[in-house]
């Protein structure tokens, strides 16, 4: 009878849907014509923007009538609206075109989350002016920290030949407020601003306007020299500004909404104004100056480090603090959630909050590039909470990075918001269809850092595979649960940066390359030795206490008061060390990665008893994946744990489930993998 | 605290012992000058037998003094012995000198697992006459089914050279009993009857003489052909007879105490008399009446099975039971515990008690062709019990295969043991070091199959590792449950012969070759459609379970009374068959996959657990290979269910651990194993 029951309902769910995933979250289905002459869709505007809202809505609103129309004078809504709906009627009213597609995108969502629409009384008001997709999409297609195929732009087809997807993409940014996007990677090529390369990109520009979207590109800062046969890029030469300047003229004739640029500069090898011994400022503003005339903004990444004696972590805050006045106000500093690398769990970067005078904006990671590319689910949504609801005490308490970034503590002249793409040519975008959660959270983020992360989960869960609620509710929590899982097996209580080199898929805490960086080699982070293990980075040790606010300093400073969660971030800490519940730090580190892989133990369990509600191809494919998940969990849990067990001489408690691997065979695993596909 | 207690531990286990295994369970420590002029060992022969039971107990007997004699009227004793221990004196009694060695080693036993010495009573009758290993080792020192390096045989080397290794050898088999030994492969090279290995093997003869050992050999039927260029090997023809009796009047030239033969014939390719249109009978008359002057014996194997529609569990029967009667009284049917090869789990072989007037005895498997090798911890003795305490009803209730075989019932000339040895030149002899328990363990049931498997875990494990309590209780249940573990991460409920091809290490479930011999496919074994799994043996199939007495006969054939531990050997099941458990036969099956698994997780437990009574070689050793274990039960956990899903089309039960392989990745791995080392 159930053998009958499950025949049956796979037989069913592979019938209903020959699934990829490349529908998203967007799974709207057409409205028949009964239902469409039961309401009609109104408006007062008929631009671009306006008219898609009108198509969206006739072809899959089920509601009452709707009339939208712009309010010039509600421009205290952004880009948002305002949604009433009374007495079987619908209004949605905006300051701008974009607001009314957005608020379609709304009613759209609730239709689809069951929401009840005859009663509405909505205000949305964007949290920040830039919401940002950064693409590390290489001109050759390859994508940086991409594991999703290669890159979405068919570079050598544009701007002749345009792909489907281009719109496929800007309409599911749109749907979830992303405005802006980076088509190229940080490590940028100079041919990027080359008039054939304008040209292509003038082509996606022009599809994604529709969309509200505006493109932005990562410049190289040496343009000048290698296009331009300056003799160098120095910012204060005035060939160099003129180069710009005419450049950035170019670019704007093509594409008159163009956003501006996007800069990695003195960082890991990149060009940048030290080279010619100017300051970030100066290269900055020289940027800034060319963009100025035309609204254009220029985005300045403080992702710079130097192989020093200083502690990495330290670094950007030393750079960029005191040219803290100095950047013109369309320049904002870019800065990682975390002060290392989109690790799997870093306290905030302390820079947020330290510039008074300088506008910042966060950058998130949505592509996995640590926490187990596009074959592991993670949730990020936890992970983005956590950094935009830390509280830098930069003005008080309640000065969280969100607030430090969304110029209600200090005025900024735009406010922005910036995550790497884990999108890529892959018929589901992300590779894992869970990946595409990421991307849905961030782009709600973005519109509104107040989500709660379960939220958002809920609503995408529901639009992307079913509202039963059956589903919903073991998948949400599994969700909830599994960005804690990942830190959990990978590097829990403040480990970071145990990757194998270069691609950092696995384990690799032995890992050391003769001659290499230190601060690219797993020791230099998790310095385990027989005392203890984790980096002193208290008033005794590195200091990096000292670039936060009070009372986190001192709080951070202290092994008894500093979260156990960021323990190793901030403190060596010997093995028989007593954490709060009582286990020895050791016992605490084994309990942990063990948790972490008992924990996607469950997951598999969980979505194996949720097959009748998906269909077949889908889920499949999320149990493989969850599989790779388990393998490599017990994976990251025996290398970590063997290892530095050399240091702690102590036994892994016996309760625990026992390493399957030896550890001299886990140090010969060499993955041939690439950092880009 | 904690941590420098393991650490002092490990230090001191390091220290104890440069530990590599090879001493076996024989680990007695030479007695000081002061304890040996406390006692006396007198003896009343000076024969080389009872000298070395002298030295044996000089150099490590802390008891009493013994005393040790000879008394030809005590027949009845066997190779046994009496002993008898009172007013601080100790005497042994024996009938022939080896019976005093056994003696001494008795006493040495009791030495080292604590038990009193100072008050004993002890008859000790051996079970069988003959306690052979048979050795499947090539002349070329591969060895078939073997895991424990290259034969301990150094031909090329014999017999000008003697490695030490063969008296250790005969000194670990006399220990327990064992005094026959066939040298080479059942499937034999003619060349070990040319005069050349004759002397070679005279050489091994003579070292084992002293320890009570025979040796007899493999004997290829063909040999008069091949060696002695006659026209063919018919043992009907008068030059064949003739060569095989020089031929062993040459032997007993070299090897006066010679213990006869052991023949493969007309299996697996092996010449035999069929060749010739013969019988089994006529080929090992032949044979038996060449031995007989001399006292030698004839083992003649009943692993006969030809790829026709009949079941291949039947044919051993159809073709012996017919000849009842025929054979020379100094010839024995050696009959594998059951009807197929060896498998985790068979019924014993319906063969014995079937034949009144032959001979009869059991060949065992020791070393682990089919139980992971010498990577898998798998006590054997609860298997040996398993067939010996069979009950064949033959001659009435309580007429057991261990009766059948040992005289009891029927009386023969000399009874007979043999089981097919996993020793090689590894350091420690059998590569794992819980293999040596599986030796050890034949061994002392060849000697009294009475015993327990437990008790003889017992003794076992407080020889080999210590004689404390918190080890040996652990370890014991751990052996205990071995044997059961691995049935159920193999093939449990009588599921049998699902092994890769060939070299039968892992699961090929779905293993096929084109045009091969439906007997050696695993679906000829397990069945699986639709409908459900399993041989059907009953009277509506092959038919097998006639071959049975009542009321096995009857109770096998019934679905409902047949034990569920062998359900799918002889039948073909439903998968919603209820179980007496309730659960349906897919739910049982999945159960008893993760049941394996989760058994050998917890061995691991158990060991890593231990680890301050074991010297660090031999912990980290057994570590690592359950280790090993672990990832095998897994992977023969995910093989088979996944395989036999694509059947029953059912969900493996939610709240069991999920697999983490995909069917179609298991299905592609090809170990490159041979079947010899």
């Amino acid at each position: 009878m159930i053998r009958h029951l499950f025949l049956l309902i796979s037989l069913f769910s592979g019938l209903l849907y020959a699934e990829d995933g490349s529908r998203l979250w967007l799974r709207y289905t057409a409205v028949d014509d009964h239902t469409a002459r039961q309401r009609t869709i109104n408006l007062q505007h008929s631009d671009a923007i306006t008219q898609l809202a009108k198509k969206e809505l006739d072809s899959y609103w089920r509601g009452p009538s709707v009339s939208m129309h712009v309010d010039r004078k509600a421009a205290h809504l952004k880009e948002g609206y305002q949604i009433k709906a009374e007495k079987g009627r619908i209004e949605i009213c905006a300051a701008a075109p974009v607001g009314l597609l957005y608020g379609a995108y709304h009613l759209l969502r609730l239709q689809h989350t069951g929401a009840d629409v005859h009663s509405l009384n909505v205000e949305e008001i964007p949290s920040y002016d830039i919401r940002m997709l950064n693409h590390w999409d290489n001109l050759d297609r390859t994508v940086e920290r991409g594991y999703a195929g290669y890159s979405l732009w068919r570079w050598n087809e544009l701007p002749g030949k345009l792909s489907p997807r281009y719109e496929q993409y800007a309409r599911a940014n749109a749907s979830i407020g992303i405005n802006a996007t980076v088509l190229n990677n940080v490590n940028a090529s100079p041919e990027i601003l080359t008039l054939d390369y304008i040209l292509k990109v003038k082509a996606l520009a022009d599809i994604f306007r529709k969309y509200g979207i505006r493109v932005y590109l990562s410049a190289n800062f040496s343009s000048p020299k290698v296009l331009g046969g300056l003799v160098d890029a120095d910012p204060m030469r005035k060939e160099v500004k003129d180069w710009w300047k005419n450049k950035v003229n170019e670019i704007y004739r093509h594409i008159p909404d163009f956003g501006g640029f996007l800069v990695k500069a003195n960082s890991e090898g990149q060009p940048g104004p030290q080279d010619y011994g100017r300051t970030h400022a100066d290269g900055a503003n020289m940027l800034a100056d060319a963009l100025r005339p035309h609204g254009g903004t220029v985005m300045w990444r403080a992702f710079v480090y130097n192989p020093t004696q200083e502690d990495r972590a330290k670094q950007a805050f030393q750079e960029f603090v005191p040219l803290d006045g100095d950047f013109r106000d369309n320049v904002i500093i870019q800065i990682k959630n975390g002060p290392i690398d989109f690790q799997p769990r870093e306290p905030f970067t302390p820079l947020f909050g330290a510039m008074r005078r300088t506008p910042q904006m966060v950058e998130f990671q949505i592509t996995q590039e640590y926490l187990g590319f596009s074959n592991h689910l993670v949730y990020l949504a936890p992970l983005f909470k956590e950094t935009l609801d830390a509280d830098t005490y930069c003005s008080g308490a309640g000065s969280t990075v969100a607030r430090v970034t969304d110029g209600s503590i200090w005025r900024q002249k735009k406010t922005a918001i910036a995550a790497v793409a884990n999108i890529g040519e892959d018929r589901n975008w992300t590779g894992h269809d869970f990946a595409q959660a990421n991307w849905y959270a961030y782009g709600r983020l973005a519109w509104n850092h107040q989500l709660s992360a379960s939220a958002i989960a809920e609503e995408w869960i529901m639009q992307t595979f079913t509202d039963s609620s059956g589903f919903v509710k073991p998948v949400r929590q599994m969700m909830m649960d599994s960005r804690e899982a990942a830190v959990n097996y990978m590097m829990p209580l403040g480990l970071h940066h145990i990757f194998a080199f270069n691609h950092h898929y696995g384990p690799e805490p032995w890992g050391d390359i003769q001659g290499g960086r230190p601060d690219w080699m797993p020791w230099y982070y998790h310095n385990a030795d027989t005392a203890g293990i984790g980096f002193d980075r208290t008033t005794n040790g590195s200091n990096a206490v000292s670039q936060y606010n009070e009372p986190l300093r001192s709080v951070f400073n202290d092994r008894q008061t500093c979260p156990e969660n960021l323990l190793l971030w901030f403190h060596h800490v010997p093995w028989d060390h007593q954490m709060k519940n009582g286990r020895t730090l050791w016992a605490e580190l084994c309990n942990r990665y063990d948790l972490g892989v008992q924990t996607v133990r469950e997951f598999q369990k969980v979505w194996d008893r949720l097959e009748p509600f998906v269909d077949k191809s889908r889920f499949e494919h999320v149990q493989s994946k969850l599989k790779i998940q388990t393998k490599d969990a017990v994976w990251w849990r025996d290398a970590c744990l063997l290892y530095f067990q050399t240091f702690s001489q102590l036994p892994i408690p016996y309760e625990l489930e026992r390493p399957i691997h030896e550890l001299e065979a886990l140090k010969k695993i060499k993955l041939d993998m690439k950092h880009h596909n």
